[in-house]
């Protein structure tokens, strides 16, 4: 996830959302990221009057936009887009994060479901908001390359499932060859689902 | 997970897994653990001297202990075991749980990765040993019914994201219908690795 040129307010939903996939929801220390947003004392409580759930909940969205804008942008440049070729994009550019970034950095998602589901509604909710933002491109890509409906929707929950917990294993294991193996088993079982 | 009959000790590490399941590492706190373990005050310290780190390393051993124990009771108790029979098991179980506790409780290695992959080597580490230890009786499953050894690892390593991942979309959407999409897709591929 490139950083972005951006007003005070946006850099703290993207510097939260960061510090989220760092250390998780309970980690992420809102004076962390007013330092690393450059945002003026006072800004946190000026930009986000809802406190820490409002600004987690913004970076879910935030997260939730930008993921579907990398699988937008697959579908976008790629002349013969396929299933297989649509996961594994999503696959390559998380294992290149992480080997960037030496495995700091997993899904804001899965760690506001990790640290929240269980006793924060509003942010458990917008967890789910956010993978439905990030399915949505990939369902409907599948149904533009001919996938029928159901199966497009079973096959983008299983991309998300099977990219979510490859990320948990190689984030443990600081290594990407869970991405890599679930990538290579999967490509099969996907472009069979074409027409 | 059934509450055991055990002694103080165990049961200061069950309830810290249990914490660590609702609430993430961050959000399992050492009082909560000592209260539902009904630990006299001072245990914590007494039987865990290297603190919260030590408890949540055990945790997480029991935890890998705990569930390469329900895929050894698969493979034991099942007349005709099969590798989508074997996922199947482990899928079936956890949505029975997310349902029975209304989404309360994900998995802790999931939470562990997510809370201190980034800052807690230790952790860390014992996260990732956790995962191995559960791939094990997967992996030896596997290879008992036929399939050969590098597939078999491979196939270990799916069925562990896919479930890792589809527990982060059940409890964010309050629904096990992720895991029962991720079983159904993944059981002809699991099945055709048999000889």
């Amino acid at each position: 996830m490139e950083k972005p040129q951006r007003s005070p307010r946006e850099r703290m939903v993207y510097e939260a959302a960061q510090a989220m996939r760092e250390d998780g929801v309970g980690g992420a220390a809102l004076r962390t990221v007013a330092t690393r947003a450059a945002a003026p004392r006072g800004s946190l409580q000026h930009y986000f009057p809802g406190g820490k759930d409002q600004l987690v909940t913004e970076a879910l969205e935030w997260s939730g936009e930008f993921a579907a804008a990398q699988v937008r942008a697959y579908l976008r440049d790629t002349r013969r887009p396929s299933p297989s070729g649509m996961f594994n994009d999503l696959v390559r550019q998380w294992a290149a994060e992480l080997e960037d970034r030496q495995f700091a950095r997993g899904c804001p998602v899965a760690a506001s479901v990790v640290d929240t589901a269980n006793a924060n509604p509003q942010v458990r909710a917008a967890a789910a908001a956010a993978l439905a933002t990030w399915q949505k491109p990939l369902r409907s890509g599948l149904r533009t390359m001919g996938v029928r409906p159901a199966r497009a929707a079973a096959l983008a929950t299983l991309m998300l499932a099977a990219l979510e917990g490859s990320l948990v294993l190689a984030r443990a294991e600081r290594d990407t060859h869970a991405l890599r193996v679930v990538s290579r088993e999967l490509a099969p079982l996907l472009d069979a689902a074409l027409p």
